[in-house]
Formats: C-alpha cells, structure tokens, sequence
C-alpha cells in the first residue's frame, strides 16, 4: 500500500474543514496575525509512527509559508519522549491545524503500534500477520498504509481483487451440486482467471476440500492449535494456508508455530487506539 | 447532533465504492443472480446500539429491493444474542454489503456503548459527560452522534461554534499584557459577541483569573480531586466547571462528586473499539 | 468569520469553469498570446473593501505568471477613484477573468459598504450591528465576512451553532405545557448545553417570560420604539437583547437608543447591490 | 435557459448543509418529532414567481414525506398576500428547511420582478430585454432562469457561446493593423465560423465601422438617445443593434423607442434586491 | 467486471450536463412541453450490445416518468435491424438524452462487438481473450464490462490487483543482481503475499528464467508463432502463458493454437470505433 | 476550444486513481526509491500531436520532483520515431505515471491524426471540417480540442449555444402548422434571439423551406453530390451550407467540391483510434 500525495491532502483538507468551519474563532480573536511560533510533535509513550505526512500537509495546507522538519520516518519505532516533526511559521497556523495534524497521526500510529505487536511477536516464524477488510469506511487505504509501517502485509484491498469464498457463498451451491466447493472454485477460476483463490474452511474436511478443489490459499477460521496443526500438515505443498479468528498479542506466537503462511487479524483496524503524541510549543 | 439522510447516504455510498472496487468477484462467481436470502444483525456482546441506519441504507443503497426490519432503535442497549435489524433480498445484496454495513454498525456503537459507561458511572450526579474533537478525520458528526446514542452531550463540534482559550494562546499575549486572560477573553467577546467562551485553567489560580474575566466555562485541565473541588467552590455561580484529563470509567465518578459541570472525555472517540456484531443468515 | 486560501480557490475555479465553459472565443480569436498589459482595479463610487483575495486568485488561478500588487485591504472605505488592485501579466488572462473577478468583488464590497452605513450610524451607542441567515445560498460565509469587512458583526452561522427559539416553535409546546418558554429553554439547555440560547419575543410580556426563563439573549422583533426601550428596562441585567425588523440607515440609530446590545437587519446580505467597481487598462 | 432537477437538487442539498451545519439544535430541542404542521408560502409585496422548484426540493429532500401544493407557477404576477406553495409534514422538516426554501425564492422572484418592470415599460416597442455576465458566482444559470420568468431573454451564458469584441480586444490589434474592428471580426469568423460576433462601439464612428466589418450585432455602448437613434439609422439591414449603459425602469422605453433590437441590463442580475416573501403556519 | 447503478448514474449525470450546458434550445423553443413520444433503439448494423443501462438511466434521470422497455440484453448478438429498447415519454425528455443514450451504447458495443470477434476466432481453444489497461481515462472500468459483454475476460483492474514485471522493471536491477528476475520476483512476493505475478518475457531465455523464477504467469511478449509453441513446451506445468503484441482477428486464432493460456489484445479497448445504433420515432 | 490547467489536472488526476488504486506494485516492490532515470515519448507512426499538457501533468501531478522537456507542440505532424517528450526523474514515478500519460496522448493524437487526413484533402477548397456532438461522454471538451490541433473547426460544444433543429422537432409541429420549418425557425428566433440558427434538410425542397424560414445554416443531410451542388446553388447568399453523413477520407473532396461551407464528420471522435506511441527509457 502507497498513499499518493493527493489522496492525503483531499484528505486533510477535508478534515480542516470538518474542524474549521467558520474559522478558528479562539485564535481570530486572541492571537495576533503576526506572532510566529514554533513546534514540535512528541510522543507521549512508545508507538511506531505512521502518517507524517498528514500532519505535514495539514500545517502546509493551511499557509503555504509554514516550514516543517521531519525528525522521524514512518515505520520507525520511538520511545516516550521522542520528537517526530518540527513545524515554525505563523502561531495562527500552528494551532488552528494542531488537532487536524494530531488526530491523523495519532489514529495511524497507534494502528502501526498495535500491528508491530503482532509482528514483533512471530518475527522467528515463517508467519506473516495480515490486516482484514474490518477498516474504518473512508480509511481503509490510510490503515492498511498504517498496516505495513508497523510491518504487516496487506490482505485483499476490497471485494474485486481477490476471491474469497466463505460458508455463505457456498450454502447456496449445496442444493444443486454434489460439492459445491469444487463447484464454486471452478467458477470463480472460469469467470476471474487471473485472480487468487482462497476458501475459507471450519473443519479440517472442508480445508481438505479446498485444497482438493485447488484453491490457492484456505483460510483456517476460528480452529484451535491442534486442528491448525492438523490443517497445516494435510494442506501444505497444495495450498498455502491462513489463520483467523480471535488472534490477539498473547496467542499470535502459538498460532505461527502451527505452521500457518498467514494469520490474519482484525483487531488491527478495528480495535487499535490512538496513541498519545503532544504537540509542544517551544517558542 | 442529528444526522441527515443525505450525509449518511453519501457516506454509505462512498464506503462501498471503497470496498467493492470492481465488483464483488467472489458472489459474482459463485451465487446465482436469482437466490434469495434473509439475515440478522445480531449482538454478540453486550452493547449500546448507534448506527443502524447505516447499515439500512448499506443494503438499500445497493437494490432497493432489498427489504429491512428494524428489531432496535439508535440508543438501545442490547444483551448478548439479542437482534438489531433484519434484511431480507437477493442474497448477492446482502452479501456484498455486509461488511461496509457492519464496519459503521460496529465502530459507532463501539462509541456508544463505550460513552455508556461513563455516563451510567455518573447518573446521580448533576455532571454531565461531553465528547471532545479527538475524533477520527471525516467522521466526527458520525462519531459525535453515536456519543449521544450512549447518552453523552457535545461539545464544540469544531473551531467556530464556541471559544475555548487554552494556554497557547494565552502565550501570544503575556508579553505585553499584565493580565492575558482577561484581556483574551475581552477580545473573545468583543469579536464574537454571539459566542461561548471557556477558558482552560491548569491551577486555581488560573481558574480564579478566568472566572474573574467572565468565562462562561472554566475548563479544570488535569487537576487531581482536592484541586478540583477547591476549584469548583472558588468558582460556583459565576462560571460552569469542565474537568478533563486522563478520565476513565474508574474515576469518573469521582470526578463528578467533585462538582464540575461537565467532564470532557477524548477516548470516548479516540479509543473506542469496535464492539462485536454479527450477520447471521436465517435461510 | 474568516475566510480559508482553501474555500476562496474552490469558488473562484468554480466561477471561472461556469463563465469560461469551452474558452473564452473572442480573446482567443482577438488578442495575440504574447501581448501583455496592465490594468488596475478602480473605485467608481465610495465603497468599503472586501474580497480582493478572490479577484487575486481569479488571476493567479488562470496564469500563475501574473503579478499582483494590492493597492487597498479589505475593510477599507474608499473614494470614487481610487485604485484597489494592479494586475500584470498575459492580456489574455486578464481579460479572461476580469468578470469573475469583478462580480465578487463588487458584490462582496456592495454588502461591506452597506453594512458601513448601518455601523456608522450608531457609532458613538453600545449596540453592534448582526447579520442574519439570509444569504444567498452558497455564500454564507463569503456574505458573512463581507459584513465584518463593513464593521458588523455576526449572527449565527447556521443552525447548529446557537439555539433560536421562536414562535413557531413554541406552537408545538403550547398545547401540552403551561409555559411553553418556560419548558422550550429548559429542554434547549438539557440537549445543547453548550450553545447560548436565544428567545423571539414580539411583545413585552413575551420578553418579560424569555428572561424568566433564563434566556442568554432577547430577540425584540418588531416592535416600536417605545416597546423596545420598556423591554430593555425589563430585562437589562437578566439577558442580553437583540433588535430586528424593519430595520433601515434612516431608524437605525434611534433602536440603538432604546439601548438594545444587538441590532439585527436582513437587508445586509438580502438588499445590498452591487457597487461599481472597474478594470481599466493601462496599457 | 432551462434548469434541471439535477442542478437545482445539488444546489438545495448545499444551501441545506451550508445552513443545518451539525443539526437545527432549536428544533430537536424544542419540537417533537411526532408533530405535524402545515404552512403557506406568500407573497408579502407584489412580485413576479420564480425558483418554486428551489423551495419544493429544499422541503422533499429534508423528508420524502412531506408533500406540497404548488398554488402558482414560475412567471406568474403575484399579489401581497397571494399564496404561492403549501406544504404538510412534520414540523420539523418544515421548520428547519423554512430559511433555505425562503432564501432561493426571495432572490430569484426578485430578479424576475425587477426584470418585470424593464419588460413591462418597452411592451409595444420592438426591443428585447437582456441579462448580461454581471451574475452572483454559481448562480449565473438560476438568475438567467430568473430573468426569463421576468419575461427577459438571455444573453450570452459565458464566454465561449458568442464573441462579444470589446475596446481592449481592439486595442491589442491596434498598432500591427490599419482597421483592427475589421481584422478583428474576420478572425473570429474564421476561428469560430459557429458563433455569432458582436462588436462593442463607443461612437457613431465605431459603429460604422463595426457594421463594416460584418458584425451580426453591434453593441452601442453609453450612447445618449440622439446619438442611440442615429447609429440604428446607420446601421439597420446590416446588423442588429443592442443598447447598454445606466439603463434603468425609467429610461429604458425611451431607449427602445430609438429603434435597438435588444436592451441589456446589468442590473437585472447585480442590483435586485429580495422580495418578502414568508412561510405562515395554517397548524 | 461488474458495474454498480452508482457509478453508471453518476457517468450518465455528469454526460447529461456535458451535453446540455444552459438547456437544449432548440427542443425547448421547438417542441411543446405536453407532445408524447416512442422511440426505439436500433441495430444499424450486427453488434453484440453492451450498456443498455447507460442509456436507459439518460432518459429516466431526466424525467422518472419515462417509460422503459428492455428489448435485447448486454451480451446479445443483434443483427442489424434487430430492436435493442423502446422508450415512452415526454418529446422533450427523448429528444434532449438522445445523444448521451447513443453515445454511450455506441461505444461500449462497439467494443463488445470487436472483442466477439476476437472470441469466436477462438472457441474451440482453451485459450482466453483478455483486455489491457489502454483505457479511456475515466471509462476502464465501462470498457472492462464491455469487453466482459463480448466474451473476453479482464486482465487486471489497475496497477494494484496484481504483479507485472516488464524489462523496465528488471533493468533497475540487473546492475546489482546476478539473475533480476528471480530477485524481482522474490521480492514481489514478499511485499506483496496476495496477489499473483507475471513477468514479461521477449526471448525464449527469458521465459525460462521468469518460469525459474516462480512466476505464475509468463507475459510472451511480440513473439512469433514458432518462439511462442516453443515456450509453452518450456513453461508448460510451471507457469500459465499468455500472449501479446499485434493480436488481430486474423492472427488470432493461430496465437491460440500456440498453447498459450491468455491472449491479451490492447485493439479492444484502444481501437474499436462505435457502432452504428439509430434512434427511430414510432409516432 | 481552448483547455483549462484546471480541467486537465482533474481529469489527469483522475485517471490516475483510477489506474493505480491502492498503489503500483510491481514499481514498488521491484524498483529501488532512489533509481533514476529518464525516458522520451515517440512517435512509432506518422501522426498528429494532441495533448501533451496531460502527459506532462501525469508525471508532475505523480511528483513534483520530475523534469519534463517538450520537443514537439500541439497540432505539430511528426513522422515515425520522432520524439515527443522527455521526462526525467524518479524511475518509479515515470514507470507508475507511464500508462496514463500514453492512455491520453495516443488517443487524442488518434483523433488530431484523423481529423488531418480531412482537412488535408479539401485544403485548396472554401470549405471547412467540423466535429459533432458524437463524443466520448467525459471527454467532450478533449475530443474537440484534438479535432483542433488536426486543423479541424468546433461545431457547437453541446445543445444550449446554437439552435440545430432536425426532423424530430419538426414532426411535433407538423399537424398544427402548415409550414412546420418557418414556424420552428420564428420560435427559436424570438426565444433565443442571440443564438444561430440551423435546419436540417434531407431534400431540396426541405432545403428551400429552411432557407426561406431563415436558418443561418442548412444542413444538408446524407444527400448524393448532384444534390447537393443543386442545393447549394439553391441556397447560396441567403444562408450558409453544411454536408453531413457518410463522410470519409475519400469522398470529403468531392463534398467540398459541391460547394458547401462545412463538412460535419462524427467520425472523427467516434472512430478514430489510438496512434502507436511509446516511451523508451534512455537510462
């Protein structure tokens, strides 16, 4: 995932906005127009940054004369008292765009921070930790972006780019067809040739049949340990495979060494919180 | 805060362009064009309901065919196990909009089951619990709805609707005022006579400069309990009291017996999770 | 109210697309690509200034090579012949946007210089001159800071940023409750604890109950000037009050005599005209 | 000029978020949502109808539910007190669409009733009423729509729907050509053989020579009626001939007895001003 | 390739305005507004047809009280003469979406038309026919369904739904690597976990390596017909195949008999020319 | 027809969401940040150049950081293998931008190349090449820019800025009016009195009555050369002549011939396709 520079700035600019409405009332009428200042992003406790350039273009979107230095790169993990970006221009600017600049980073970051969690804890494993389609509407692109600064990998973007086939896409082959996972593969080969195929499985005898119906990868929802372990084992060379369901930071290790190629989590976008980062006046 | 059918709509519409990108290849591929379906969205924990218009539209926006039972109302709490909404149509339909509809429905009833908490904490007492503009880019109307859902009142919904003098912007005027607060609030009212204003307080002293300069509101920032109380008695009948700081459903309570007004909460919106909802095919 | 570089680039591109349509065919034609001029902006009457920025940009935006030198700022008053602005550049550019760019500023200065009459007339009184909400769709906030740029001040924005209760509404209240005032307030206050809240009162025993029900603000619509000066004596230091309708330069500062904090006039963004301004070339 | 629902949709839909910004707070507040009221829109001076579209959309899309009686007809001559629209709903769309539906109507029905006056004094003569290009930014289509229910015709819409050659187009042609109208005119016609050429002349002279050149109309600009009379003379049977210039109720029937085909007035567009028109509750 | 109502109403919308800028003139100056009218789109000459919707939203997004009668179905072959829709209404409403409705269904059965052709040279192979990303900006995904109408299949949506390693590519590469082609496929699939991988080949070598290098398919880019048998041989059991560079309908079917998988043909969407539809009255 | 910067970023940007969606993988995962390069477009046929803004725009609008070199113009013929274009830069923004750029220039080079085979055959005659309404819905205003730089003329950009009244608009009025031409002429003449006006004619008689009504233009509809030299001479001195129907590279002399003033060819935007060109890197 690579955000482009015009995705971010309609986005800040509608989140200025959003905030802005009639102007910045407080800061009309207390700050002088010529008083300059300066600031810097800091965080409040450890996390892993993702979006800077949000913050960047809310400052610059705002007055084109603001001067920014970045003190970090997204991706990079900081400890509590770290400074992230530096931000000089007019006091006006500064603090009209602060809580714009802020909810960005802070909503980003504590997704890369939550995701580094995941990934740090698998890192001698074969295992890789992938988002979910469970985004914020709107978001998704910013927090799969947030996804891979804190070095997870992205799942399907949405519905067109991949095919995955659950229980309820197939209850309505079952009537018809002897098996309606082979039935429903060869399908979605025939009519998307060039997309990848995965079948979500609750059993170890429909992980079996996705792999007999030669699915590319077969999802594992919700088994424990041992039936993970049994899955891996009659799949492996034919499929590769994914866990899912109820992963959290405690249990994310025990699941890699089952084997799996993938485990997919989405409390990534669904439950991380912002982190906090504080944007400090130094003038 | 209400919503308008048209924000929402426009929202809905947008999240599943986000999602569904070319086409959902999955359903095309594997469920026939003519096979009907009906589904419930189902609790599967205990929680406050916001949102449910959402998810209508979700489905209504993608066939107006599609048919939808209201089984809850906006504001609910429901138990475990207990039914939201019914949709019955093409099972294509509901199939390729479950997640975007699901994604609103379990993000803004995170929030308002999360907002419940604080406010049953706090029911005896005359404080109330107001939601703050820690709010994700693009949603804040969504998200500040969804905190009255669990009972919470707004605050400002941005920059223009009320003054709110922090330190910051006291800062630009100390050089060359003796007394900054009283001048910035003079300035406030001079210029937009039409409008609130609070005055962020880090001491009592402060909160006595800002009450003597005719606050409207004394925001009590990061005080401990006998600050607080101290606080609030300096300033009774001549300005409203806002506690803020580090607020969670341990000390609200206590924070409330201490007097203030209101209490302003920033996770209610930055760090609330998505709570667990399901859709359950009945057929 | 202020206006964002954001906002005012947004109506002027949208402004040059609705004049430009498919290019303008006669310059093309007429003017050869390489011819440069001059020409400056031109008071053809006394006026007050306002919104030089969006003939700026309606230049800048066609040819970023133009050159600008402003000659006036907005909220100044001017004589018949004196200059607002210089433009250089490309002759085609010029003549392409010499419309867009007066139609903004001889409407947004026709509202500043009327409003000028109204704040002049009361100078040396307490009371300050409001706008209203009938502004031409679209143009709320362009019309609104063309009143600040004449010296008046604004009323609401919109709906949502202050409570205005009426007759109208308290229709729906009068059949269920004793005082119907009374309980409109007290609902107001519950919901929207943070917005100042306004009652419409047409006679003095309506003025007398909206203080008694602890309304911030009296709106006196209407009434004579005898009404007006007894209902100030009423409700002085329980509410601030407002005057309106049917107010013109000629009665203004009589009602500002009967010692109201607010006078109200529809007219400054309903009436106002156009005031002549023009683009004469120098070269 | 003919407008669409489209247009007219998109146009409420913004004056409605322009105006209910984060919800009508009065009217949640005060007005049950169960309540259902009817009111009248009506004229409160005499006037001519235009944009009742504006006013039916703006209350439809608040609550599909809402339904109206249109009691008269765009271009339709009205009475102080004769009604215009009715409609019946709950109180609440009605209350809180009220200004926007008012603000439309009173600024298009005020252009056509000011354009009714120029139309009415030159009935028996030859002429023809214009708008001109001196439109409100984004309303050039809804005030052209305006003029016409007043009886006016339309100008150009924009700059590439005809070729209107001014002095400063000359001017740039002045030096390298002997007769820069005629080198001018033969230009346009050979750039864009499609469009009609019309040609600004300050004197009998330049008239002359705009005819000369084969102009379809000749603009004949701040001419006195002497002079007016003798330049149709001139040119009858070679060109038509348009009149502009401090045109005003007044004197514009002695303008069309000089004989010109079209009168063009920029006040029509720049200088009308609201007509009152109220929104009167019947419940 | 499916397209949702959504995004074809908003195309529709934004043609409409295109086409009808100020209002049709001359069916509004010539046509009464009560004259009803029947239409029928016709085959002028034999098409496979694609976009009927298109054209049935053009008629109904100016007046809902058109009637519509589906006559033939996207994907039917038609000869000419053969029926397509018939269309009841308003003379106007007809007259004014003729050409948007023509327009749109012209172009995407032209493409349907073309890409049959490409088809049935093929049918009893096993190879597939796929479109490119030459697109219209702004129609890929109009032309994809198109293509998808007359058989082919799509090949990817955008830059993002899949791996395409070209020469230029590789040749970032070649400096610091040994083989770059397995580098750059390692690396694809370590970034991107999900989604499949082509590599182009132009010489057999180059097959080899990319089948080497674990590519799922291998791009045969501007082969001759005994290079392209050659590396099928090769590849076949490692790696799809598909072919490219100057397809025609005359060439095709050999391409084909090569053993290739995928036959990818840039003409469908960069070179196919409307289709002759005519739109006749029946009253 | 003259393009906007404006209009050519936003269709450029557009297109390049469209194309990259959730980001260039290939680019990304295979071509190091920091590699340069530098690439030129050229032409690999004979052709026309039109519109390299877009190209230029694809890879600036990507990043800023690019630098682009124009060796050729608008409208400029070139031969096969000459250049175009260079650009240099970031190798992954030239490799992510390269497909849209070409997307854009092949085709509206397609549309100049063809539109100059016509204008090439009849250019020792009076007679002049005209596009229509048969466009690419979108791409109206592109479409009759290249039709320009291949030496073509605009026929009217939609249907508010002439009058074109054909065969349909006449059936309307057929039953009422015995003359149903001069009365559709006399209307659109008194309701659009600053608009040109055209008739369609399919017959000589046909062709008389439109001269005899007035029509500034006769269009002279799919009649054989014999009848249309009789039309012609019919008609000359009284209105202009316009041949349309079945016009091809080989018979557009022949129509010249006869006389008329303007030849109206759809094909020109509905079947020109895309010219061969490419980007060769150079590093």
């Amino acid at each position: 995932m690579e955000l482009s520079v015009l995705e971010i700035r309609q986005a800040v600019q509608n989140a200025l906005a959003e905030d802005i409405g009639g102007g910045d009332a407080t800061t009309l009428a207390t700050v002088p127009e010529t008083t300059m200042a300066q600031a810097v992003m800091c965080a409040r406790e450890p996390l892993v940054v993702a979006g800077l350039a949000f913050a960047e273009i809310a400052f610059t979107e705002l007055s084109p004369a603001v001067s920014i230095e970045r003190l970090a790169r997204d991706g990079q993990p900081l400890k509590a008292g770290e400074l992230m970006l530096r931000v000089s221009g007019r006091a006006r600017t500064i603090l009209t765009a602060e809580r714009v600049a802020l909810n960005f980073v802070q909503r980003l970051s504590g997704i890369a921070t939550f995701t580094a969690q995941f990934v740090d804890a698998i890192k001698e494993t074969q295992a890789q930790i992938l988002d979910t389609r469970k985004t914020t509407p709107g978001w998704r692109r910013f927090e799969k972006y947030a996804v891979t600064c804190g070095g997870g990998k992205n799942h399907r973007l949405g519905l067109s780019d991949m095919i995955l086939i659950k229980d309820n896409h197939l209850a309505a082959l079952q009537n018809e067809q002897p098996n309606a996972t082979a039935a429903a593969v060869a399908r979605a080969r025939e009519k998307f040739p060039k997309l990848k195929i995965e079948v979500e499985a609750d059993t170890l005898e429909q992980a079996e049949q996705a792999a007999e119906a030669g699915a590319d990868i077969v999802l594992l929802d919700n088994m424990n340990l041992i039936q993970l372990r049994l899955a891996v084992q009659k799949i492996k060379g034919r499929a590769q495979t994914e866990a899912s369901g109820g992963v959290n930071p405690a249990n994310v290790r025990a699941i890699a060494d089952a084997g799996v190629d993938f485990i997919s989590v989405g409390a990534l976008t669904h439950s991380a919180h912002a982190v906090d980062i504080g944007l400090d006046f130094e003038t």
